[in-house]
């Protein structure tokens, strides 16, 4: 449980690594002095540069309001190791508990936003809200990806990826085709 | 290679247990008498019902105009053993040549959408658009998916999701823990 990882700056034009594969991910925030923390799913990477992330987050969920008054977030990634953590928080409504408290995970300081960073997840991604005009009709934020934090290894984390019904598929091996790609288009 | 699928109809409001784990799909259009075909892994289920699915593609592909001006496509979910006509389509142009007949792949007509289903892929999913206000400055659709065409067996598809650089990771196993998850919220 006590998994540790050495992490340093990252280029954000280069998060789709992560992101693309579409992991499970954990959603932490900031608003006037309380933390909270969700579980999402319905993702996707957007543009390289700006690091653009698009994601869907019911409005009765509360990190809902806390990310759209302050405006900030980060994309912490998970690995399998996290599952019942995963569930946990999104089975705990963050208007009532400490989630970092109650899941033993612990909050440091971003850099750039005032949400905190998941130390125990593989990566994290501090985000500005960059976009707010689907909100409306879609509850679908547009982040902008200010500053990454990865460690060198593992390469690639074991990530969640969630089906519905309680179900998660694992990520699986890796399989590298550079040479089948045409230059510019990989 | 010639694996088939026995598919039948699949409610349209569950498609997430495809597409929230992220994987690398195929999008095939048709306009003016012509079918294309490309790869694509920027997408996110947004909403259950109607059925929504956002996806970024560049303009400069052949697909975006076609998507554009017929308003219509399928999303298809190519299994592992299709890895080389991914990146193959991923490579080709299609206003040059006819990726169907390049890549072996069999265009079915859809039944709501002039634009074919690929035989060969696990699952499809036929889609018009919904929405296109994010066009402009994201190139992004809303899309909704009409029909879904999903076989029974094998379950769950092994599918292949991009990291970038000519790197794929392949869908591992799965967990199944529907007994942590508090009613209503799976």
């Amino acid at each position: 449980m006590a998994k540790t990882y050495k992490k340093a700056d990252f280029p954000v034009a280069g998060i789709r690594r992560f992101l693309e594969p579409g992991p499970i991910v954990l959603v932490s925030t900031h608003w006037k002095g309380k933390h909270n923390i969700m579980t999402m799913g319905w993702h996707t990477v957007m543009e390289f540069s700006p690091s653009l992330i698009g994601c869907m987050i019911t409005a009765a969920n509360h990190s809902y309001g806390m990310l759209e008054k302050s405006g900030e977030c980060v994309i912490n990634i998970p690995e399998i190791h996290l599952i019942d953590e995963v569930i946990g928080i999104g089975n705990t409504r963050g208007t009532r508990v400490d989630k970092f408290r109650k899941f033993g995970l612990t909050p440091e300081p971003g850099e750039v936003v005032d949400a905190p960073v998941i130390k125990e997840c593989y990566a994290n991604f501090e985000c500005k809200v960059a976009d707010r005009r689907m909100l409306d009709k879609y509850n679908f934020f547009i982040l902008e990806c200010v500053k990454a934090h990865v460690p060198a290894r593992p390469k690639f984390p074991k990530t969640l990826h969630y089906r519905g019904e309680g179900i998660f598929m694992l990520s699986g091996r890796h399989v590298a085709k550079p040479e089948l790609f045409r230059p510019g288009n990989i």
